[in-house]
């Protein structure tokens, strides 16, 4: 197909496609005369993934690249998947570690007795935003953070299980699932705390009568 | 203090400083001198805040001005205090509704029993989040998107639990505290899906032998 033709297929405008060839993150097409080339169902795939991660996943160009480097990387041994999806996604330059806070993190971690393959980025992550946490609204004590592990769990066990499986696209069901579902985790949170806010005002209704 | 004393105290360049007045996210200071003007803890508090939001929270310059006019806007009542938070935090133009998708993340919900007093955005975003997922990754069937709920109905809990105190910063709290807290959770995925690994490699090596 032509490039207008992706661009119908995808829904992304020809402006953007040609920025995502200029910028690599889209393999050029099959050259047919010198001003068109021949796009095949390899680039509608890849520019719903960008899409996806941009729009859904909120991710800006310098993470997709990355993201897109470790997918077109060599076969990942499955127990690196997650670790290869949690180093294209880490937003090393937003934080500054704290060490007193980075003591923390460890220190909630190790008494929740989490295994931790890989601690030197996550555990400062973690902690400076717990201090930001702390720093600007006194929210993250000891037990929220435990109430907050505890679902964390869950959600891990269930990334592990959908991962057991034999798939030829593990990683970027790792990649791509981990981003798109951070964000469904997000509104899933917004929907209960308004279901909780429902519950808890009819229980204090009845508890009026 | 001056600028310059405000830029060490909070440890943001004067130079964002003069951004953050010019795009009003910032009072201005007590004008001193023609030139100069001097700041105090409330420039201090809000500095922090701006810089935490951005940094730790990952909020674009334009989503901080919506949680800042919210925060500046007369007190609102409790039971509205995560929906203001909510609105502020919303980002409508990130998503394309679809009528299947919003129809599928409804029925979840109502399966579920969750009580959703205002699901005009919510459900929509949930359904294209959904549909993003399907299509890019094949993950999110509804046993996968249950645990998350299960997990989410974790964090709605506690997030209910730390707003029921009497407490003048309220909206704040709610506000910074999903935002800030977000972003833990998601470190906290991560890091629980490292132990996960382990667990599930060191079981399977006792099975070998």
């Amino acid at each position: 197909m032509k490039l207008s033709e992706l661009s119908t297929e995808t829904g992304v405008s020809t402006a953007s496609l040609k920025y995502y060839l200029r910028e690599s993150l889209l393999a050029p097409g099959e050259p047919v005369t010198r001003t068109q080339s021949e796009y095949g169902p390899a680039h509608v795939e890849r520019v719903r993934l960008i899409r996806a991660l941009v729009e859904s996943g909120g991710l800006s160009l310098a993470q997709v690249r990355r993201v897109i480097d470790a997918l077109d990387s060599p076969t990942v041994p499955r127990h690196e998947l997650l670790g290869v999806a949690q180093e294209a996604l880490m937003d090393s330059e937003r934080f500054e570690a704290d060490a007193d806070w980075t003591a923390v993190a460890t220190e909630f971690v190790e008494r929740r007795g989490w295994r931790i393959e890989d601690g030197e980025v996550l555990l400062p992550q973690l902690g400076a935003q717990l201090k930001a946490l702390a720093d600007t609204c006194d929210v993250g004590g000891r037990d929220t953070v435990e109430r907050w592990a505890d679902a964390a769990e869950i959600v891990a066990a269930s990334d592990l299980d959908t991962l057991t499986e034999d798939d030829a696209q593990a990683l970027r069901t790792a990649i791509v699932g981990t981003v798109l579902s951070d964000k469904v985790l997000q509104t899933l949170r917004r929907l209960a705390q308004q279901n909780r806010t429902a519950q808890l005002y009819e229980a204090a209704k009845r508890s009026d009568q």
